[in-house]
């Protein structure tokens, strides 16, 4: 019987940033809370904002995205991994489409997430994005009252 | 005679990122080259670009964005700076104001720098740039011909 591969720490950590894709898709802020390390240290800047500190922080503007939001796509391309002991990074472009109330809205978008590991968990602590250029938000229409 | 205080490692980190302006500023590619790591997997984002791996390319890019600036100042603030073992990361915001032969531009940019630990010294490996929303590039000046 083949004895199953383990996973290297690389692979770990692709797999703990693709399910924060998955959880950013899911619009389920449990989802995206299981991802995260709950600490008042860890940073998020969503694309085209300010940086938010602290996991409260972090949670509710995730929670405020998901309300306003009716259906989010992310394709994920390019990931680079680096693991160094219990600290690793992705750099990856997510191609995201938003669909809200009002229309839609699609960008191609820099990433650089950064993991800790607790307790054999990759937990995400930094997210940092950038819309990138040359391909600004499009696509949002506007539905005729 | 009083013992000097050892720096913390927060502190040397703190350093190595000011060393990393410090030579944005300095215009001069050498000092660039001696706060980077010098391997074929570190990644820099310049504002408004796309995203350059390795080394070699990297100081490229820092030797042809000195080739054509006359004049580069750089004022950091909120840093706020994360060790984890050999590896460390900066968040921090910049205000870049950049002067060419044509004229200047003037940018908010948030930062996040990642650094690793050899032979006792930070080297950046991580560069990742997103201009402000709502402080976009401004003060451009054409001379007139």
């Amino acid at each position: 019987m083949p004895v199953p591969r383990l996973e290297t720490d690389e692979e770990e950590v692709l797999r703990a940033n693709r399910a924060f894709y998955l959880a950013l898709q899911s619009l389920d802020p449990n989802q995206m809370a299981a991802v995260w390390l709950h600490e008042d240290w860890v940073t998020c800047l969503h694309p085209g904002r300010e940086l938010i500190r602290g996991w409260e922080e972090v949670f509710e503007s995730w929670t405020n995205i998901f309300n306003s939001t009716t259906r989010l796509q992310a394709t994920i391309s390019r990931p680079m991994v680096r693991v160094a002991g219990d600290t690793a990074w992705v750099s990856c472009i997510t191609s995201v489409t938003s669909s809200y109330e009002e229309g839609f809205e699609t960008a191609a978008i820099e990433n650089t997430n950064i993991f800790v590991r607790r307790g054999g968990q990759w937990r995400l602590v930094h997210h940092h994005t950038s819309i990138l250029p040359g391909r600004e938000p499009s696509g949002t229409t506007k539905v005729v009252q």
